[in-house]
């Protein structure tokens, strides 16, 4: 009803919660000082956590119950429902939080989000999207995990909420699509992916389709938004994390190797500090279980309370553009169409 | 019959063919001069480039036809026999050449490769392996490509090849395995990837089977063979391709950011040339198609001479470890248990 913000937080999900939970979200309170947040955990832990200034904004909801990491999505989905994260997405479906954000259990997380929130009318399957840092500036990439095997209508989803997506986090007007494949001809890969790029070239989407994109095309920024089954996402996100790893630890070795390399390192020491921050993980961390009823943000297991504060900002952001509106939107007008496309064919939005 | 080595080289694949090959070939003579070669291509071109002191190693047979990087390997098949590759691959089937080495067409060299030489016994599907830099220093990755779609028994396949191919090529006693996943709790992936999980891990494989690893264990190097499909290892391995060359951009961008960054930059420019060197596309190129009767490496169509002489060198090394005898004894030792796996059971021998 009234135009101020709430997000909901699982206070108790994450390697280091509740501290880095209640951190990140004073730090998130200094550049978004007008949300209010429902914590949800335990009140004995949490309370005393809670600076004085910040009272006024949170309102702090006990539990007991915690999803652990090792807890499976069909155990939380059955048994979950009163632990931190289950009431943290409660609060989104009752209306009383525009958004929740969680650093616990992943699978247990799109479970329950999926179970309570709904899909939006015309998605099949929800997706896990992020932003991935690239030599052009940013892309979005998704699924990340969610679904391991896809039809072609679940990818031609992906691409209409990823453009969406884009459009709301990275301010493009138009964004590009790629279908991440194993080579940019026709005849490539499995046939889910042929047929989604059979779909997404021929319809009126009304999407600039770029096509089949490959590997190296994902640090290339060649699209704004790679669009890939959850498995291969999960995957080609991971490999990404390792070998900036690999390129770190080669670094480091050869600034050790001499003694000019180290009297070189001293002195472009500031600047190579940018290059750690350009590919720092905190700064791309909030990933986003798209395609449900509500703004579910999940951050990373490991984060600290600076990778908290960003994915509360990816949170308020999605919020702010109204995501979820324009996702509904795009499938409405899609529907709508004379032939519509497979993917928001009326059958489907019954079946969401 | 004799102890002399010969590789049959396919002169006309690669963007830089046949300039590239024969200067390939020369740098490879200076490491390897024992071995000939048998050089198929355009006569009037290969002749004039090759010198006169590697004219007793080399003999030089003529033909016309060449395999275009369009070429699909179903053309390849039906028409291709006379080309430069058919013809090098043919050596090889006819005991002419130990192995086979072509920066050409992947998908034409492997139909042509499959049809001529067959199947190893025991063996379902062959498979594209390569050695990957790692921060523990080097792996093996399969498939990259040959394989969109897999079962249970051809990842099973891939982890006895990819052993073999790490004991020869990287000379571990006994390398581990891992399959990669996107979770290394049991429950994660796919049906395929469960079973073959199951079946490495029950069977008397005298295997060093690590279990799941994901994405960022290959930079990591947490397992010496990294067991995946052909879709997921070549957007993997294209993917880290991608990201190494981001972080290369962003290095770039930090070292010309200030004077003191450029400075610093000279001063550490021979340590910095060091981790180029150990991230060098061009000293990982070579990949073998593994699974077939006869050696046949795959070398980078864009690559240059120094980096032909590297796939020559993986040719020279897998046929000197007797890579495909190893591979040939592992599955008839696995083959003649009482319980033997399904990916090595009489019936896939008969069928390959």
């Amino acid at each position: 009803m009234s135009e101020r913000l709430t997000l909901s937080l699982d206070a108790m999900g994450g390697d280091h919660a509740p501290h880095m939970v209640i951190e990140g979200m004073q730090i998130a309170h200094k550049r978004y000082p007008e949300v209010h947040y429902l914590l949800f955990g335990d009140e004995r832990r949490i309370a005393p956590l809670v600076p004085q200034e910040l009272r006024d904004r949170v309102t702090l909801r006990h539990t007991d119950q915690v999803i652990s990491g090792d807890t499976k999505p069909s155990q939380a989905v059955r048994a979950g429902r009163t632990s931190s994260m289950g009431l943290a997405i409660k609060a989104v479906k009752d209306g009383e939080a525009a958004g929740v954000v969680s650093a616990g259990n992943t699978g247990a997380l799109m479970a329950m989000a999926k179970l309570m929130l709904r899909t939006l009318p015309g998605i099949d399957r929800p997706a896990i999207a992020t932003m991935i840092p690239t030599v052009r500036g940013e892309s979005i990439m998704l699924d990340l995990g969610a679904n391991t095997e896809v039809q072609a209508n679940n990818l031609v989803e992906f691409a209409i909420m990823g453009e969406v997506f884009a459009r709301c986090l990275l301010g493009h007007v138009q964004p590009s699509i790629g279908l991440l494949n194993i080579g940019s001809e026709d005849l490539k890969g499995t046939d889910a992916l042929r047929e989604a790029h059979r779909i997404l070239r021929e319809h009126p989407l009304n999407m600039r389709f770029h096509g089949f994109v490959e590997g190296d095309d994902i640090g290339a920024g060649t699209v704004d938004v790679v669009v890939t089954d959850g498995f291969t996402g999960n995957v080609a996100l991971k490999t990404a994390e390792g070998t900036a790893k690999l390129y770190t630890k080669f670094l480091k070795d050869a600034f050790g190797s001499s003694l000019l390399a180290r009297i070189g390192y001293l002195l472009a020491k500031g600047a190579l500090a940018k290059v750690r921050q350009r590919t720092d993980p905190r700064r791309y961390n909030g990933a986003m279980l798209i395609g449900l009823n509500g703004i579910c943000v999940k951050s990373h297991g490991g984060t600290d309370a600076v990778g908290f504060a960003n994915a509360i900002g990816v949170a308020v952001d999605l919020i702010r553009n109204r995501l979820n509106d324009r996702i509904r939107e795009e499938c409405t007008r899609l529907a709508a169409q004379p032939d519509p496309v497979p993917a928001v064919a009326p059958s489907s939005v019954v079946s969401g």
